[in-house]
């Protein structure tokens, strides 16, 4: 099906050559359908056949296709997308960009990756359709061709807390991990401690290598060795706590002290040392990472590394509406980190003597 | 602005009059705007003026306009909607709903009522705008202009944990919250206690209501003294449950064990122990609700009554979902309470020997 003569002049009419490689009409011809369903493709509406919809949305990629007037036809929505929903971490973000959203009068989508460290095909295709004025990415990533699926539709997007590596384009807010990690180790050391074990979250996330970089380098710089054996990596999870503590703590060396990846992690080793019959902190001291509510809570209530979680997500909300709204603007990509600080509670003391 | 003749005539007669009281055109009319307008704000497009948008929306509640085909033109969208977006207890929901929604391949929009229990006008015109398969309200209600924008778009809605007493008429998934406080309170009678206090959430809200009936009938029904000065009514809160904790263990008759209305709460209390010098369960058992994943992590582990939150976040996306299917069906309100369980764990014991 061809597109009629006088559509195909008006479009190529308003475009610019040096945005537009290819008018609507043309993708319609290549494509085999009217304009009038690109057009429905590009404003996301319900009523095309999802082969077609497949089919021009490859051609739209393909050509680099930028709508325009994208503030005029955007939805009041803004989409968060995490790596994984689980515990109070992830409420933290959540009423951080819901802070931002409600001031705005936007309502934001909520997505799960549902593990994976880019969120589905459909996804992508789903956002391109619903036209959000942005999209918060945490803990995760976007494929190129989810990249340049929104790129082409002028969504903006920013990664908080990047997990891989997200590239020095991508705009990003994430918190001093490195930095937190040197103060946990440091208040440690001045603690006295020598044998300092370390717990951490996966070593595929930046966040996490950066906590145990910290940590190293105020050991190394304590003139403390770097013993292998007890630094052990796993997940953010409690279990992972628990299990990897009853590994450092049934070891005849055990260490005095150990800098958990984050408060879940410090959960689980509390257990850990209470099955062993240890006492925190007089038998053994425990720092956590981002000072969660329940960190309080907890008995002894934990000495941890804060990162401002809910401000992080507040910000990542910020930047990208700034983003949205400089459309066309172009100039560097953005990334921020907060700063982290250490919270000293009750889970830290003096070693035992020996 | 009149409509066209034609169109008005063309409108009419697609129209059922039992269903519908006004045509399109005949709200176009009385709006002073043209029938395409009013299909534009039926539509939810954004190009109408705001002013406009509020007009004829008026004028479609007043009539009571119902939207035919619904179905084709709703969003893969299923709106979430909080009293407050707070703790563990909100993130187990948000994973029911998710779960639900992956699987129909939905969105989720999250909102929050900012702690009032309806969300704002603003909320339900952009819910109307947006049009999701249905809505799932938590802790909250509707007001009845709101109930009638979403029931004019076929918008179905469910509340989950009703706050208020929502109607006979509303659907609504709960826990049998009575059943808990009895089976919760029973357990402490079994242990040997006498003098048992309880904490409990606001009295506004028929859950917390309810489990403190079950924990008087509890009582009652062995035949102990009902004391008021041992119940306390406050918020779902940790900080209501170190507050009202320090109150109850300061007293001269202090119980030998509370009722706690939420986890929260009874990690509250557990501060307030803790402040107090008084070993859990040693001087005083503790109960909470709710069986958030805290409730394993605390030290020492706690007796519970396990609602299964995201179990009920399920049936609620589940119910509204299948309400949108039977669109016009007509029917009973479904309304569910699903069960509570106690889950022994170490922070309830006998009482101490006087």
């Amino acid at each position: 099906m061809k597109a009629p003569k006088s559509e195909e002049t008006q479009t190529r009419a308003r475009v610019s050559p040096s945005t537009q490689t290819a008018t609507l009409a043309e993708i319609a011809r290549q494509a085999g359908v009217s304009a009038p369903t690109v057009s429905k493709v590009l404003n996301g509406r319900a009523d095309v056949a999802p082969a077609t919809r497949t089919r021009v949305e490859e051609l739209l990629r393909e050509y680099g296709y930028r709508r325009r007037r994208a503030e005029a036809t955007r939805s009041p929505l803004i989409d968060l997308v995490f790596h994984e929903l689980e515990s109070a971490w992830a409420m933290e973000v959540i009423r951080g960009v819901e802070n931002v959203a409600r001031e705005e009068g936007l309502s934001v989508v909520l997505s799960e990756s549902a593990g994976r460290l880019t969120p589905g095909r459909t996804w992508a295709d789903q956002v391109a359709a619903r036209r959000p004025h942005g999209v918060v990415l945490v803990l995760s990533g976007l494929d190129e061709s989810q990249r340049a699926l929104l790129t082409s539709r002028s969504i903006p997007f920013v990664v908080m807390d990047p997990a891989g590596d997200p590239g020095a384009d991508v705009p990003s807010i994430g918190a001093t991990n490195w930095q937190g990690g040197l103060a946990a180790t440091r208040h440690l050391i001045e603690l006295g401690h020598e044998r300092i074990g370390a717990i951490s979250g996966p070593s595929r996330m930046m966040c996490s290598r950066a906590r145990v970089d910290g940590y190293r380098a105020a050991l190394e710089t304590a003139e403390l060795p770097v013993d292998p054996e007890l630094i052990k990596a796993g997940d953010f999870h409690h279990e992972t706590g628990y299990r990897l503590g009853l590994e450092l703590l049934r070891r005849p060396d055990r260490p005095t002290a150990i800098f958990a990846g984050n408060d879940l992690q410090a959960l689980g080793l509390y257990e850990a040392a209470r099955e062993l019959g240890l006492r925190i902190p007089e038998d053994l001291s425990v720092v956590g990472f981002d000072d969660l509510p329940v960190a309080r809570w907890v008995g002894p209530p934990l000495t941890t590394v804060r990162q401002p979680l809910m401000e992080m997500a507040e910000a990542a909300a910020r930047l990208v509406l700034d983003l949205g709204r400089q459309e066309g603007a172009g100039g560097a990509a953005t990334s921020v980190e907060l700063a982290t600080s250490l919270v000293v509670r009750s889970s830290t003391g003096e070693p035992p003597a020996v």
